[in-house]
C-alpha cells in the first residue's frame, strides 16, 4: 500500500494567489519583456515570502538529534563530508529503486524535491538527476521517533540528505514520482548539506505551460512560471529540473554520436587554436584582445585551421570546440559563444562525398537519440511538449537534397514570389520552405545544395560550369539552418583572387593561403552548432535552453 | 623483382655540403638559440638553392601531354578538381598496397615524397599519411612514352598526383618505403596540384637525429636538420612527416580513450563558457577582453563551471576544451593555450573515489595506446626514439600512491635534503623523485596525495584532522606533473573564508559561491593537459610537438 499524504507531496509548495497577473511562460518567442517583468515581480514576491519563512524557520530548525532519544544516531546533521574514511558502504541510485529491491535496505543520497510534515508523519520526495522517489517516516518509536519526524519535516527543499531505508513495493502507484512502484520506509536520515532560501524551487521550475495554465484560477491565482532571466541568473538551480537534466544528457549524446560515426569512418579529432592573430575570417564580429603586446582575436570558427590540418597531410579531421561571435544580436537562436561540431575531409572528385558523410552522420545521430536516449527525450517532452522529429532513412532513396534553384522555385510556386534565385534565403523564407517540405516529404531534415556564389564566403569553390553558382550547401532541421558547408578552394591563386574580391586582405590570411602552395588536396567540410541541433531536434524555442551557461551580448555570468 | 634506381629514391635530395657547421637538432632542450640560428642559416642557404632550381625548372616543366603522343591521355595536368561529376571510380589508400593486390589495377592519390628521373625511367615515392610506396615508369612505348617519363620526372616534391598503376610484388624489399613488398607500375599519372618551392621538404624534416649525425662528413657536409621555428612557421609542411602524422593520431586517441572510459562509467560531456566576467580563478595570468562594454576574460580552466554543473544536479561530468594561460614563460612544457581534459564527480565519502577513477582511466588509456595505436607509436619512435612508457596495472595492487610526506622523505633519504615537508616540489625535485620511483617500482606513472594546504587553491578541501594538509593530489608521468586534483569545498561559508584568506575577492566569484548554498553534494575532480600526456607518453622533449598550431608568448601564427 502506498502511504498517502493529504496532498500529493510533489505539490507541497502551494499555488500562489498573490498576484492578479496571469501565470507567465518563461519562454515566449520572441521573449516578451513585459511578461518577463511581470513574472519576475510575481516570483520576487513569492521569494520574499519564502525567504521570510525560511529565516523564521531557521531559528526553529532542528539540526541535531536529541541525545536522550534512543534513536538519536539515526538522524541529525553529520560532520562535513571531508574524506575521513573509506567505509565500504554502498549507495543505491534513485533510478534503480524498483520492485526488484523490495524489502531490501538501501542507502540513498538525493536532494529534497518536496517535504511535508504532518504530526507524526513526514513525506519526502527525494530527487537525483531525472529520478524521484517517495520517502516516508511514520512515528512508531521502534525505528522512527517523534523528534526524528520533526527533524525530517523541517528539512529545507533542495537540501542534500542521506537516507537509510527499506524499499517497499506499493499497491497504488506513487504518481508524483518517477519511481512509482516503490517507496522508501526511512529508518535513518542525515542532512549532509542544508539549502538556504531559494530564488525558486526546481520543483516549481519544472512545470509545463499546460500545468501552469491549468492551475490558473478566476482571480489569477495558480502556479507561477519562472522567468527565463531568473532561471539563467540562478542556472545551477534551474539545471536541476528533469527537463534540463535530460537536455544536457541529450547534448552530451549528440557529441558522442557525432564522434562515434566520424571515428568509425576514419576521421581523427583535432584541436585548433582559439587564439589567433588578426581576425580569423576577415569578419567584423570578432572579439579582440591583447596578446603579449600584439593584437589578437578569438576564432570565429575553426575553418581556416581545419583546412590547414588537411594541408598538413591529414585525410579526415573533426573538432568539437567553442566558437566565438561578437555579434550584437539578441535572438532565440544566436549566442556569442557556442560549441562547434566541425569536420573537414579530402574529396576525390565531388563535394557530394561530403554530403554522403553528412547524411550517414545525421541519420546515425537521429537514430541513436531516438533509440538510446528515448527516456531523456520523454523527460524533455513532459515539460516542453514537442512533435517528434522526422527524418528519412539514409541510403537509397537518400535524404532529400534540393538545388538552391529548385528551393526557390518551390517557394515561388507556393505563394512566396519574393524568393529570389540569386539572393540568400531570409530566416522567414527558410521556415516557410521547411513547412512546405514537411508537408510534401514528411521530413524535418533536408539539404539545399549549389548556393549562389555571391552569398558564400571567399574560400568556397565556384561551380565548374557557371561561376554564379558554388559547390556549397546548407542543411536544415525544422526549417532552420544548422550546417553550412562546401568544397573549398584548394588553388592558392584562385583563393587569393576570391579573398581580394570579397575585401579580405590576403596579408591577413597569408599563412593560410601559403598552406595551399605545397601540393593541396581537394577537400570540403561543414560546421554545425551543437546547441542548435539539440534545440531543433527537441523542438525547443530558445537556444539558451541548450547551453549550460549561455552567453549573449547581455549575459556574461554565471 | 624490385626496380632499382641508382640511389634510394627516399634520399633523392642530396646531402648538403654547403656549410661548415655541424647538422643541428631542431629540439635541443633547453632550445639553444645559437644552434637554431646556425641551422636556420644553413637551411636558408639550401632553400635559396632549391628555390633557384625550382624557378629555373618551372620554365621547363612540362604540365601538359604532347597531343601527338598516342599515350597523351595518360599524363598531364587535368582541369582543377571542382565537383564536375560523380564517376564511381574507386581509389586505393597507399596503406592498403600489399601483395594481396598483386597484378591488380589501382588508382592512388598521394603527395610526391621524392622523385628521380633518369633517362627513360622515373622513380617516385608516393606518400599518404604515414604510408609510402614506390611508383616506377619505364619507357616501353606501349604503356609509358618518353614524354610521359619526362612529365613524371619533372614533378616537384609534395605535388599531389593521381596514379593509375598495376600493383607488382617485389622480390627485394623496397627498404625506403613502408609498403616494402610491392611497387606500382605506373600506366597513368596526372598532377592535380603542383607544389611550388618548399621552405623545406617533409622528407628532410622526417630524419632522426641519428640519421643526421650519421650523414655528417669530415668537412661538415651531411643532411641538415630543420629548426623548430622553421617547422612551426611552416607547420602544414612539418605536419606531413610520418612522426607528426602519428603524434596527432595518438593525440586524437588520447581524447577518444579518455571519453570511452568516462562515458562507460556514467560521466556526461559538458561545455562550459570560455568567455567569463572578471578573472576566472582570481589568478593574474589571464587574457582580458572587452565584452560589449563590460570587462571579460578567457577561462583559465573549467574549474568553477564544472563544479557548478555538479551543483546543477549532474552526477559526473567531463569536458575536453581549450584552456588559456597568459603566462609569459617560454619553457618546453608551457603553452598559452592547450587542451584541457577535465572531469568532476560527486563523491560519497572520500576523494579516493576520484583517484580510483583516475587509476582506471589512465591504465585504460595506456593499455589502449599500447594495443590499438602501436604502429603510430612505432612511427614516432623512428624519428624520436623513446623508452617505452611503463605503468602498473590497475586493480590490486593498484597504481602507486604516496602521501606527499612520504614523497618528501624518499627525496631526503636519497640525497635531496632541500625537499621541504610543507613546500611545493620544484620541477627539478619532481623529476628526481620520478627517477627514484622508476628505479624502485619500475613505473612511470604514480600519484602523490595529501598535499600541504598552503600550496593548493582556495577551493581545495582541507584534511579533516589537520588543516595543514589537504584532500588533494597530483599525478605524474615520467617525473612530470600532468594532473592536479582534489576534493573541493562544498560548504559556502568555508569556501568564502578560504577565498578571502587567499586574496580572492568573494564578489568576483559570487555566483560560484552562491551555487553551493542550495544543497551541495560533496565532490572532487581533476584536470589534465592533453598535449602533456601525449608528450610524456611518447617521451618527446617539447610540448610544441604535440600541439597542432602551438601558442606561446612569441607565437600567434600560423
Amino acid at each position: 500500500m502506498a502511504s498517502k499524504p493529504d496532498q500529493p507531496v510533489a505539490e507541497a509548495s502551494s499555488p500562489s494567489a498573490s498576484g492578479a497577473t496571469p501565470p507567465v511562460s518563461q519562454e515566449d518567442l520572441p521573449v516578451s519583456k513585459n511578461a518577463d517583468k511581470r513574472a519576475a515581480a510575481k516570483a520576487e514576491k513569492q521569494n520574499k515570502k519564502a525567504d521570510k519563512l525560511a529565516s523564521r524557520q531557521k531559528a526553529e530548525v532542528p539540526t541535531q538529534s536529541d541525545p536522550s532519544d534512543p534513536l538519536h544516531e539515526k538522524y541529525g546533521d553529520p560532520p562535513r563530508i571531508q574524506s575521513r574514511a573509506v567505509t565500504g558502504r554502498k549507495w543505491t541510485n534513485i533510478i534503480s529503486l524498483t520492485p526488484a529491491l523490495a524489502d531490501q535496505a538501501v542507502l540513498v543520497r538525493g536532494n529534497i524535491n518536496a517535504v511535508r510534515g504532518k504530526g507524526n508523519n513526514a513525506f519526502i520526495v527525494l530527487r537525483q538527476g531525472t529520478a524521484t522517489a517517495q520517502a516516508i517516516l511514520f512515528k512508531d518509536d521502534k525505528t522512527v521517533s517523534k523528534p526524528m519526524v520533526k527533524y525530517a519535516s523541517a528539512l529545507s527543499r533542495e537540501s542534500v540528505v542521506e537516507v537509510e531505508a527499506i524499499v517497499r513495493k506499493v499497491d497504488t502507484k506513487v504518481e508524483a514520482c518517477t519511481q512509482s512502484e516503490v517507496e522508501l520506509k526511512v529508518i535513518g536520515i542525515h542532512c549532509i548539506s542544508r539549502a538556504g532560501p531559494l530564488p525558486f524551487a526546481p520543483a516549481d521550475a519544472a512545470r509545463s505551460q499546460a500545468e501552469l495554465d491549468a492551475s490558473e484560477g478566476p482571480d489569477g491565482e495558480g502556479f507561477v512560471g519562472v522567468a527565463q532571466d531568473t532561471r539563467l541568473d540562478n542556472r545551477t538551480l534551474d539545471l536541476r529540473t528533469p527537463a534540463n537534466q535530460a537536455i544536457f544528457r541529450v547534448q552530451s549524446a549528440v557529441s558522442q554520436l557525432f564522434r562515434e560515426l566520424l571515428l568509425s569512418e576514419g576521421f581523427q579529432e583535432i584541436h585548433t587554436p582559439k587564439l589567433q592573430g588578426g581576425s580569423s575570417e576577415g569578419g567584423a564580429a570578432v572579439f579582440t584582445l591583447q596578446y603579449f603586446g600584439q593584437p589578437g582575436c578569438l576564432a570565429q570558427s575553426p575553418q581556416l585551421f581545419k583546412q590547414m590540418a588537411i594541408m598538413g597531410g591529414m585525410d579526415r579531421v573533426f573538432e568539437v570546440g567553442p566558437v566565438f561571435r561578437a555579434e550584437n544580436s539578441m535572438t532565440h537562436r544566436h549566442m556569442t559563444e557556442f560549441t562547434g561540431l566541425d569536420f573537414e575531409m579530402t574529396i576525390h572528385e565531388h563535394y557530394f562525398e561530403v554530403l554522403d558523410v553528412i547524411e550517414r552522420l545525421f541519420t546515425y545521430m537521429f537514430d541513436g537519440l531516438h533509440k538510446r536516449w528515448a527516456s531523456d527525450l520523454e523527460a524533455i517532452g513532459k515539460q516542453y511538449p514537442f512533435e517528434p522529429f522526422r527524418w528519412l532513412p539514409s541510403g537509397s532513396p537518400h535524404v532529400l537534397r534540393l538545388d538552391f534553384e529548385e528551393a526557390i522555385k518551390i517557394l515561388q510556386d507556393n505563394g512566396f514570389p519574393e524568393a529570389q534565385p540569386l539572393e540568400d534565403l531570409s530566416t522567414e523564407l527558410e521556415r516557410e520552405l521547411g513547412k512546405i517540405i514537411k508537408k510534401q516529404h514528411n521530413t524535418d531534415f533536408y539539404i539545399i545544395q549549389r548556393f549562389p556564389m555571391g552569398v558564400r564566403p571567399f574560400y568556397t569553390m565556384p561551380d565548374p560550369e557557371d561561376p554564379k553558382w558554388s559547390n556549397s550547401f546548407d542543411v536544415f532541421m525544422r526549417g532552420e539552418e544548422i550546417i553550412s558547408g562546401a568544397q573549398r578552394v584548394h588553388d592558392p591563386e584562385l583563393l587569393a583572387e576570391q579573398a581580394t574580391k570579397l575585401g579580405v586582405p590576403v596579408e591577413s590570411i597569408q599563412s593560410y593561403v601559403d598552406s595551399f602552395k605545397y601540393g593541396a588536396h581537394p577537400h570540403g567540410g561543414a560546421g554545425v552548432g551543437l546547441e542548435r541541433v539539440v534545440m531543433l531536434f527537441c523542438g525547443l524555442n530558445n537556444i539558451r535552453k541548450t547551453s549550460l551557461f549561455p552567453r549573449d551580448p547581455k549575459r556574461l555570468a554565471p
